[in-house]
């Protein structure tokens, strides 16, 4: 590279004048390539050439630069607003009732703060670039995301932003620099598995979750081990669902199909335990006398409210919003949040689906 | 007001290096208070001096300023994003299933001409000022907004916004010089009461909507002018809810107590409409032989799938969203739109509640 790059020259220029640790424009003038390319270069996207690449890796390391929160606590023009990522196909968003109840509990907690909550949807990768370039436009104190599929490229994206990010949830695919406020999904299946132990149920079987996500990998992980540390079968015993009522009934059909004798379900999600309910009522199924079922979420629109009430594993979503806003307003004000990753504990709500 | 005031001072400055019409900053500068005290006393808000409001009045006066569009396509600097913005108690627009549609149907919109979506919730006239000034702050490139209710303040407010605004439906006040995008809500009563007398029916009720809300009141227009047109009864036939099923249930209980003998029922709300099917089937009366049922908004997840599948008056929020979009982005290119009101037809979908 030469000197006499007008990129270079400007980033020496800048220096000069500041204290500040290098961001990502100071990588982008210093390999003399746009901000935009930079920043591809160093997401690992397609869209750029092998050269640039190599001279916006080069410049990252000559400088220092680490797309983290180096530079954040050096944003002092605040605008008031905190944006509500939500990464899912916009079918989703709108009709899974978690995401009514996160944007519910979003708005409320950030207002008592004074901030202006946006909500922004991310329906698909395409819209990556038009978000991360109103993130990083100056218009935004934050964000808040929610981006619950491991393949999801949207996180790696967010760790250039030069305003902090708090993950709910854990993405999947390079999380564990990025500040995430996630439920124990490994523990609150544990303890549907225990419960139904307990009420003397031997052939448990699951319906799990998308394969791409962290949560329901949890969920499944917590059945299986808790199955196997008492010596009960687990072999073919879980069906994937994709977290709809829909998915839930079906996968609920085929385990009756493939294991006749089972007597209890753990799903990994209420919407999909109302589609088993279903399956099982339509299979001729007593319930909970024939077969037990618990759900996860302990959704308030859907749990109590179920035919019969759906025992759930409950989380909290108010209290992972809080968490995540109060790591955000730490990040705001130059402090380290003591932990990195916060993991909520989770409890058991047992309704008629168990236990008359 | 004395010449050596420093605001009237810097506003003849500018005007005389500008060819620009008046802005709101002129009148602040012209009567020396601030922006935002201009914009209060423009707005006849509260918490603003009765010296001051005088003060900015007679600049507004003096300067020929216009609180609306005037500005507005000298805004050269775009950001990408569009607010959308849902005036309405928090419970209601994550509850009612029109609000989602509107979202679904807005980031689509949007996101087809490349611009960022930003949801954005008034609970209450608390959030208004931290509204105005995101949305004044220079982060969007304009707003669509849906406030339902007569009493709303934010309509006023948004006048002075620099950016331009395009409202879904009517605001009740001072809503003449705003652009609007509504439904034919007089057409839509009127189509379903025809439809109802059509059947024979003589005795025809209505569960009309919160009385705030000028697309319910035009509803029960429609209603009282089409009985009244055949000479049929209107007097203590309406009962008020409050768009929501328990409302609509309360409404139709009411109105089977005071007349036993009604044979029809217009409802201006699928929601509603689904509580009045509930109260009806309560009291014994079959559906749509005793007595017949029609909705308003023909609800994707609400009226197919109601029991019975409910008759109703069709409106298209995607097609009310596309056109708010295409009268933002004339105002954004300078163009004035045709119709400052646009009003969208609509339809009767007729289902099992009236007609086997």
């Amino acid at each position: 590279m030469s000197q006499a790059r007008p990129g270079r020259l400007s980033y020496a220029l800048r220096v000069g004048s500041t204290q500040d640790r290098p961001t990502l424009e100071d990588v982008a003038a210093y390999a003399g390539v746009s901000r935009s390319t930079a920043s591809r270069a160093l997401n690992e996207e397609m869209y750029v050439s092998p050269k640039a690449r190599e001279a916006v890796l080069a410049a990252a390391r000559d400088l220092g630069y680490s797309p983290n929160q180096a530079a954040r606590s050096l944003v002092t023009k605040r605008t008031g607003a905190v944006a509500l990522v939500l990464s899912e196909p916009e079918s989703k968003v709108l009709d899974d009732p978690y995401f009514l109840i996160v944007m519910r509990a979003a708005f409320r907690e950030l207002a008592n703060r004074g901030s202006q909550m946006l909500v922004m949807f991310v329906d698909a990768p395409d819209d990556i670039p038009r978000t991360m370039k109103f993130l990083d436009g100056g218009h935004v104190d934050g964000a808040l995301v929610f981006a619950p599929h491991s393949g999801d490229p949207l996180p790696v994206a967010l760790k250039l932003l030069r305003v902090p990010v708090v993950f709910g949830g854990r993405p999947g695919r390079s999380g564990s620099d990025l500040y995430t406020v996630d439920y124990d999904n490994v523990a609150g299946a544990r303890l549907a598995v225990e419960h139904l132990i307990g009420l003397g149920r031997g052939n448990i079987v699951t319906i799990s979750g998308p394969e791409d996500h962290p949560a329901a990998l949890d969920r499944l992980t917590g059945w299986r081990e808790t199955l196997a540390a008492q010596g009960l079968p687990t072999a073919g015993r879980a069906a994937s669902g994709d977290f709809t009522q829909t998915g839930g009934e079906a996968a609920m059909a085929r385990l009756l199909d493939e294991h006749p004798d089972l007597d209890a379900v753990f799903v990994a999600s209420d919407p999909m335990a109302i589609g088993a309910l279903r399956a099982l009522r339509m299979a001729g199924r007593r319930i909970p006398e024939d077969v037990a079922v618990v759900g996860f979420d302990d959704n308030p629109s859907l749990a109590p409210v179920s035919d019969p009430p759906l025992t759930s594993v409950h989380q909290e979503p108010a209290e992972q919003v809080h968490q995540m806003v109060e790591i955000l307003h730490e990040l705001l004000s130059g402090q380290s949040p003591a932990n990195r990753h916060e993991v909520l504990p989770v409890s058991l709500t047992v309704r008629e689906s168990t236990q008359r």
